[in-house]
């Protein structure tokens, strides 16, 4: 098994596996994504964000896809992990955990003091998973978002200036 | 009112209000952020994040912090709104309102289709604040950390290369 930065060459691959991780996750008509804005988007000189392959015997067999944010409490950079996926006929190999091995290792790296993700509630397979590697789960918190015509809306709206 | 971005000259001011805001969370010993970090990660040429200063009668009443995420369904970045405070004293003027829409106004701006971040379940008045702003709630999705000694831990397992 290979763990390596992704090059602008993976970005077909990339996009492969964001359509596959969005049809696990039952959405598999969400992904408006193009290989053009990927290429864009994460290999300038100041990426949105970074990703990590998973080879098996050559092949692709999953991928780790993350960028820094911020936390105020702790005044420095984390690392929130977007997608993290491997393909169904590599499962059980450890490459999951390789990956998730991998960001914790950029984290550290970097001094982030904190690895952050989302998990779907019905994905328990995940859910026991990250909670073998440590993690822990904030469920008082509740994920919010304002997009489309609301943003829209939201943003029309006049400033006193 | 004025909503303004934030300079270094703000840094204070905005250790004053993540300290304040973390006390309304419930969690007064949490910040551990410092005047030094705040001014470094974002005041240099890559600043890690942006921030938004309300001031009523010349006065400090708010401010909203936030920075880029990164959607690969849709493929593009977004912005996640980190901390969203308005000074206790200066509630009911519609602060806090005015800094999300130009948080929002930013988000259109920059061509990003979400406006995303968190909220704790017990805080009614701010749920329904959004709510009425046009905000969805993701409940499905459970928010995961790795942070301390289990980073380390994860981190400091060998990879296969």
């Amino acid at each position: 098994m290979t763990i390596r930065t992704a090059t602008e060459a993976d970005v077909p691959q990339i996009l492969t596996f964001i359509r596959a991780l969005a049809a696990y996750e039952r959405e598999p008509d969400a992904v408006t994504a193009t290989e053009a804005g990927l290429l864009h988007d994460g290999f300038g000189p100041n990426p949105f964000y970074q990703c990590l392959m998973a080879e098996q015997d050559g092949r692709p067999a999953g991928f780790a896809l993350f960028f820094f944010n911020y936390s105020t409490w702790k005044g420095c950079p984390g690392i929130y992990l977007e997608d993290i996926f491997v393909q169904p006929e590599f499962r059980g190999l450890g490459i999951g955990k390789a990956l998730l091995q991998q960001v914790a290792a950029v984290a550290v790296q970097k001094g982030c003091p904190r690895l952050q993700w989302e998990v779907l509630d019905w994905n328990t397979p995940a859910i026991d998973f990250y909670r073998a590697m440590g993690a822990e789960f904030l469920d008082e918190w509740r994920n919010v978002r304002v997009s489309g015509d609301a943003l829209q809306r939201l943003a029309a709206v006049e400033i006193a200036q």
